[in-house]
């Protein structure tokens, strides 16, 4: 077979899940696949910037409030399981290192130095109030049709 | 390529996840897929009739309970993180509403009007004691085998 | 359509999705497809033996409190939703069994009898210091590359 392509929809906003999803994207990346990856509800969590940005247009209370409540990018994601209050985060990361497991934002920049595409959804980032300044560089932004579009085209499709 | 076809596991009831799995498969459809969405385990919640049926054959006792605790349908149906003990979902709907997202109710009415098969799983149904008469019309009742021979004509299989 | 092929990453370590995936997995299987099963992150406790196992090397402290805390193979995990500290398990199992529902040891084992390929993930495994010798006979041991590898071959993939 020649080059393929592979999707993954990253819905979960948890460090585990979030992280399969980039070392999937990384391993098939790194086989010479294409990859898109697209952001959707808590997902883009992973791609909010770690300090507060100045943005143009003002959120609703209730989009705000949500911007206060979730992770401010890949370093501030909890996990799914034996989270403890927050610190299963660090105690997963703590063993990881010591295993030289890479971390989530180095496998992110892998995944940004090996081309993959990464989309974050607009209609999930108008639902929470997200704005393009909030998230990091070299994204793209679109919606569900352009999904659909690159997963006709792929024949590994995931939803995380 | 032609039309081609999708299918959607349902296994979740997270309001957020089952809104997901619903604009992907009307996306879908509304670009000419056939697409089918297969309901199982708590997903099943999602096609709930809202109000108290009278069913033919008796629960077992913790049936009962499985259906009294269980959120009935669409409009009931909570979030998967924040939930804020039952907040999150009224929250999340006001923000889209807010927003002109599409609500759930009109996501399953959309999918029903483009001809997608909503397909509830009998052995979920068997086990959470869920019967035909506390469904809503309009959809097809079968298990894996049917599954699996739809996924096989698709291009596109999520689990959600 | 010929023989055709299926994979299943099985992520999560919860009763119900764990259930799901394997009657999935054994529907493909009974219909004769090829399936592989990746189990990675909380699905590798699905494959821990129940007692506890002499170990060849030692963990690291914080891999033996994972190891502690993490539920020990397949008859001890818990569901995803209505766990109720633990209780929602035993429940979902009896009602199970009034139904006739195969159990999930049960379904593990046809499985084996089937030829279904279980993969463990071994970079999961370092990371939760889980070996080996704790895991059910008859495993595989792989990473991404070769999941990637069978994913290829398949026309279903599954991430649950």
């Amino acid at each position: 077979m020649d080059t393929t392509k592979k999707t993954i929809i990253v819905f979960s906003g948890d460090l585990d899940k979030v992280m399969a999803a980039f070392i999937i994207a990384n391993g098939a990346a790194a086989m010479g696949d294409d990859v898109t990856m697209f952001f959707t509800f808590w997902g883009l969590n992973t791609l909010r910037k770690a300090e507060k940005v100045q943005i143009k247009t003002k959120k609703s209370f209730l989009q705000a409030m949500f911007g206060w409540m979730m992770p401010r990018g890949a370093d501030k994601l909890g996990i799914s399981k034996m989270n403890f209050g927050g610190m299963g985060a660090p105690m997963m990361k703590m063993v990881m290192k010591q295993q030289n497991v890479t971390s989530l934002p180095e496998l992110i920049q892998t995944a940004k130095d090996q081309g993959i595409k990464m989309i974050a959804c607009t209609m999930s980032m108008d639902v929470m109030g997200i704005r393009e300044e909030e998230l990091m560089d070299g994204l793209e932004y679109a919606g569900v049709a352009t999904y659909l579009g690159e997963a006709d085209e792929a024949n590994v499709n995931l939803f995380i």
